[in-house]
């Protein structure tokens, strides 16, 4: 099946292909860096596949054989990471007010954390700063042999962002984590899988051929609904505190998801050794507990000090 | 020293043999797939050892080569995971009123997590669905050389359950636990020791004495109400969220435990070079601290809607 | 760059070498192990080490070749964990009432997990008891050839101290925490390699160079100020139950240090490919939220039950 667009956009594309999404960073000429504009447009495509019930999984990748993200932008020089200062430029994108001092990487991992459908990262090259941040709160990262990764705050100055204290020592452990974090290093593909923060590197002629037949694995064989609560069920238990909250959750969704179609058609194509057809669509399928969570709220805590 | 029957059960084994526990899933024509009836016994098999001072260490494992559980038994067909339809037939054991809409793999691995004793798995062959998910709770995993498992849900049209969505991401990583759950595809020993769920594998022939081997290194070299303390000091500490949450128990603990007998013994038989006999038991000497902790309560949040 | 001393202690060493600290336990004929007087001594330390600017970083090992800490001193025999008992021997150092019931070992371990600077643990030979969990809230551990590991509380009637049950499973994972806390057993450098306890294993001559080589790596690349600000992102999100919680901390991070000179230099420094000079201070340079967190309060919850 062919690849058709989903919407036209500036710096990135949003393709389908038999019930795939694949978004690719698309800036050719700048490694695909990240500006205010990539994030709006990441964060949208995140809402356009939410919302379509033919996409049952989300790849993310870089356009050409050199990067995935090469990270910040860093044409505007000294004042990049001066919020302030850019404001006026409109390549940050703040426009909204409420919105103007929120760090810009963290919106888009947020908006990936959110996601209804799974997420693989497709990883192709360089993917530095935001470039390797952003793929935080995906599912599964998978790497090109040239991939190499960089969390270069530190030597920039400036921080770990876009949430990455919450997910990398929870991707990798804490002292693998601080290890990248403090140095600022770049490292290879092999160092990413030894770490357990890709799950398998490819020949980059090969990747997103790897990437897609997984998302088949997963599109052709289960329910849309049980991925999507799978996947929150597991991203949003990273943060309980006892086992009880699971099995709140275990025991309205096992109730629930029992008495579908989609139950039925799980154990009889089984029986049946055939592969199922599963009815219940994400757009008005969920069960009624879902979402179970209250989503908290952005504070500003100060930073004007120094 | 013989094993003795500790209580007869249908659809389990419990036996002690030189305070080593023994919990065997048995139904020899079923591959041990789990019922409400094996629910209810493997709950009571804990309250036994729990109350029994003579069992240092509770290992289970499954009955015969093929399999530890094989899952869900699937024999009721399209209806097997519709409770309000099972209820009726007296297999899925739930009858009163407040536990109907219980998930019943998370009520055996709540009751694992409470255990006061180690629980040390020994996987000996198929162990898909419940029959993975209940090994979570468990302390250490090790696996036969023919041991697959399968985190099968999402093919069932159901979704990963027995609190797993709060076990397995700490015992593997987000990444891995989704693979696996989104997938639902079967694996072997081999890569659930990559991944670090189970902690060796050996040839089937030797898994059930490799298993009491380990549970002999501490039943004869450590103080019961010592590995009492640690199981629910580590596993309850992993939903805390500052280390002071530990060094408010920790501080409690060596004061009380430095006053006993056993840390008189400890030390002695330390100096002395020769095998220590703890004098206090975990019927009536844990500390007056145990336990510190308030369990939560469950709750229906609902699970009507689809 | 000639080492300097910073202080003169008793039990420990502690001095500076071109930016790096080294702290050294130094009970010569004691194998290093630890007392009353270490601990207060350490927790001073790193008090020094915080307020000089001029420390980048701080490394933790032990002196000669046998031993980094060979845990609690023994020689108060069959008293040695009783603190009622030895409370009036003066070794212990609780002399404040309020902190005679407060485990020692994590007494340390809470100081070094507030520490500003990053810390390296140098592990050099026997590391048992509070000579291992000592390590555990520092940041990258790299260990000798002839090093070796025991948490041996279970073996010796007490159980595992000093915020190890908040650490240890977060590091190594819970079934390898309670293998080795369970079994008490003694464990070689290249286990604790395997198991991601330690970053990488070294000939021991060549041990302190390389924890040297690493503190430098850090200490020439990145400002001081972001290793701060990333250590206590990075270990306090561990505590967190929501992303959003890292976002509301990176947006201030972000916004504020993006201002500084320190981001100018970092941007402007790579831009023009030479090495940075960043400017900022940790001792008046931190931006105005941090910390951003409230110190949880010790408390005493009983422990004279048995």
């Amino acid at each position: 099946m062919a690849a058709t667009s989903l919407k036209t956009f500036e710096e990135i594309k949003l393709e389908k292909e038999d019930g795939i999404a694949i978004l690719t960073l698309h800036r050719p000429d700048k490694m695909n860096a990240f500006t205010g504009k990539m994030m709006q447009e990441m964060i949208e495509a995140f809402d356009i596949t939410d919302a379509d019930d033919d996409v049952r999984v989300v790849i993310v990748t870089g356009h050409g054989d050199r990067a995935f993200c090469a990270g910040a932008d860093l044409s505007a020089g000294a004042k990049t990471f001066d919020y302030d200062k850019r404001a006026g430029d409109g390549e940050a994108g703040r426009t909204a007010s409420e919105d103007i001092q929120r760090d810009g990487g963290g919106r888009v991992t947020l908006r990936i954390f959110d996601s209804l459908k799974p997420v693989i990262g497709a990883i192709n090259g360089a993917a530095v700063g935001i470039g390797v941040t952003m793929q935080l709160p995906m599912d599964i990262r998978l790497a090109a042999d040239n991939a190499r990764f960089g969390f270069v705050f530190n030597r920039r100055g400036i921080n770990p962002e876009a949430a990455s204290s919450y997910f990398l020592p929870r991707l990798v452990g804490i002292q693998q984590a601080l290890d990248w974090c403090y140095t600022g290093r770049i490292f290879p593909a092999q160092e990413a899988l030894d770490a357990g923060f890709v799950k398998a590197v490819y020949p980059q002629a090969e990747l997103l051929d790897k990437a897609k037949e997984l998302a088949r694995e997963i599109a052709d064989n289960t329910a849309a609904v049980s991925t999507t609560l799978t996947r929150h069920m597991m991203w949003r238990m990273l943060g309980a505190s006892h086992p009880m909250e699971a099995h709140i959750v275990d025991s309205a969704a096992i109730y629930s998801r029992g008495k579908t179609e989609d139950a039925r058609e799980g154990v009889m194509s089984f029986l049946e050794k055939r592969k199922p057809t599963y009815p219940v669509k994400v757009s008005d399928g969920m069960p009624n507990f879902f979402p179970w969570w209250e989503e908290p709220e952005f504070k500003w805590i100060g930073g004007d000090g120094s």
